[in-house]
C-alpha cells in the first residue's frame, strides 16, 4: 500500500521566515504520523504565476480564440500539458492533506500562490460541470489555509476595519478549496507574528504543533450542503425554494452570510479547536 | 495644465477576447471625453507577478529577515525600486480614473493582476498607517473592476451556489481599492460572454459605452465611513462604541455584512447606474 501523504503548497521568499518556521511544524508533525510530505516551495521553485500558452505542449485548439481554461482542459485530456503543472497534479493526487502556507498579501494569497491555483486546478483534473462543491473530485481529500498576517485580530472582527475574515476568506474556502471538494478545515491565522516579541512566537508555532498533532481528527467547517441548491439553468443554481421556505422564518433566509455564519457553530469558523 | 488622464489595468492574453473589446470600448469612450488613456497590457508586457528581492535595487535592508512590504517601503523612499513598479507608479500618479480589465479567475483576479497589486501597490506610495480608507492615499482618484465571468448571474446571487458576488469582491473592492484610497465606482460585470450569442455580447459592450460616457457623473460605492472606526490599538480598529449602540437597534449591529449590504442602497452594489 503506498504511504499517506500530505502536501503542503509554501509561498515565502525567505528560508529564516515565520511561515517558514510554520511550515517545518506541520512537515515534522505529518512524518511523526507517518505521513510523507510533499513541499512545494513556489519562489524556490521559481514558480511560473502567470496563465499562459506555454503551459499548453504543442498546438493550441483555438489559438484565435484563446480561452486559457478551455485549451488547459484539452491539453489535461491530452497530456499535453507543461512539465511543472503535471508535476503538481502528481503531487496533489497522492495527497490526503493540502495545506497552504503563505503571508496574506493584499486580504488574499501572493500572486506566486495565487498562479498555482490559476495554473494547476486545472478543468477535468480539479474539477468539472457534474463535480463541484459537495460532489467535487476532491471531496476525499483535506485542505486548509495557514497564514500570517500584518494585521491584529480586531481590524478582522466583524465590526473591524477590514471585516469579518469570515468575509475576507470566502473566494479561497468557498470560490477554491470547497468549489474542487475539498474538505475544509478551519483556518490556522498566525496574528501579526513580524510584530510580536519571540515567546510569542514560539507560542503561536507550539499551538500549530498541537493542532497538527490531531488534524485528521478535526472536523471540517460546516457550509450548506450542495444538495439545498438546484444546479440547473432553470432553477438558477440557486437555494431550492423548498430550503428557502424551511429558512424563510429567519431573518434573511438563507443567504450566504449563512453559509458563513449561521449555519456554522460559532467555534467552528476561524479558531482552531 | 496637465491633461486629464486615466488608467487601464488590463489581464487578458488574447487581443482578439472580449475583455480587449471591452478596453478598447473604455479608451475611445474615455479619449472621447478629453482623456489620455494609458493602458498597462499585462500579459503583453510579460509582467513579473511574483513579489522578489529583485524588486529592489541595490541590497537589501535586511537580507537574513526579508519581508517584501518592509524593504519595498525603504526601496521606494530612496528610489530604488526596480524600474516596472516605478512605471507603474507614475502612470498611477497622473490617473484620475483606474479600470481593472479582467477575466475573473477562482473568484478573483488573474495572477498577473495579483501580481500587480502585490508589486506596484508600495507601502508609502499607495498607502501608510496614517493613510487608509476615506483618509487614503488615492482619495482623490477612482477606480472600479470591470471583468468577465464564466458563470451566469444567479450563481453569485445571495442564495446562488458561489454566494453572493459582493461578498466574493469584498476583498478586492474594500481591501485593495477602498484601502487605498479610491472612490470605488460599482464593478462592471459581463456574465458569461464566452457562452452567450454574438447578440449578447454586443449589447454588453453598448451597455459598458453608454456606461463609460457618464463615468465621471456616477456616485462611487458607499461603505461604512472610516470615522466610525476606533483607529487605535486601544479601540483595536473596530467600530466605536455610540455607533454600534446607535445601531444595535437593527438585527445584527453595524458589522462587515452591513458594510456589504444595509448601508448600500440596494441599486449600488453591482450594478451600473
Amino acid at each position: 500500500m503506498a504511504q499517506k501523504t500530505a502536501l503542503i503548497i509554501y509561498a515565502h521568499q525567505n528560508p529564516a521566515s515565520f511561515n517558514a518556521a510554520a511550515r517545518d511544524v506541520a512537515v515534522q508533525a505529518l512524518t511523526k504520523q507517518g505521513y510523507k510530505v510533499l513541499v512545494s516551495d513556489l519562489y524556490a521553485m521559481n514558480f511560473k504565476a502567470s496563465a499562459t500558452a506555454e503551459d499548453v505542449k504543442g498546438d493550441l485548439k483555438n489559438p484565435e480564440h484563446f480561452i486559457y481554461n478551455d485549451e488547459m482542459m484539452v491539453a489535461w485530456q491530452n497530456g499535453r500539458l507543461s512539465d511543472d503543472i503535471a508535476e503538481e497534479h502528481r503531487k496533489l493526487e497522492q495527497a490526503e492533506l493540502v495545506i497552504f502556507q503563505f503571508p496574506l498579501y493584499w486580504f488574499s494569497v501572493p500572486a506566486i500562490l495565487k498562479g498555482w491555483i490559476d495554473r494547476v486546478l486545472t478543468q477535468g483534473f480539479a474539477f468539472t460541470m457534474q463535480k463541484l462543491y459537495d460532489n467535487g473530485v476532491f471531496k476525499n481529500k483535506k485542505a486548509m489555509l495557514s497564514f500570517t498576517t500584518g494585521a491584529i485580530e480586531s481590524m478582522f472582527k466583524p465590526d473591524g476595519i477590514h471585516g469579518d475574515i469570515n468575509i475576507v476568506l470566502w473566494p479561497l474556502q468557498n470560490g477554491v478549496l470547497r468549489f474542487c471538494g475539498f474538505q475544509v478545515l478551519a483556518p490556522q491565522i498566525f496574528w501579526c507574528p513580524a510584530h510580536s516579541p519571540p515567546e510569542v512566537r514560539s507560542a503561536m508555532l507550539e499551538a500549530w504543533q498541537e493542532r497538527m498533532n490531531g488534524i485528521f481528527a478535526e472536523k471540517p467547517l460546516s457550509y450548506a450542503p450542495t444538495k439545498y441548491f438546484d444546479l440547473s439553468f432553470q432553477g438558477g443554481f440557486c437555494l431550492r425554494p423548498e430550503i428557502k421556505e424551511e429558512y424563510a422564518s429567519e431573518s434573511h433566509g438563507i443567504t450566504t452570510a449563512q453559509h458563513l455564519g449561521k449555519l456554522l457553530p460559532p467555534d467552528n469558523q476561524t479558531k482552531a479547536k
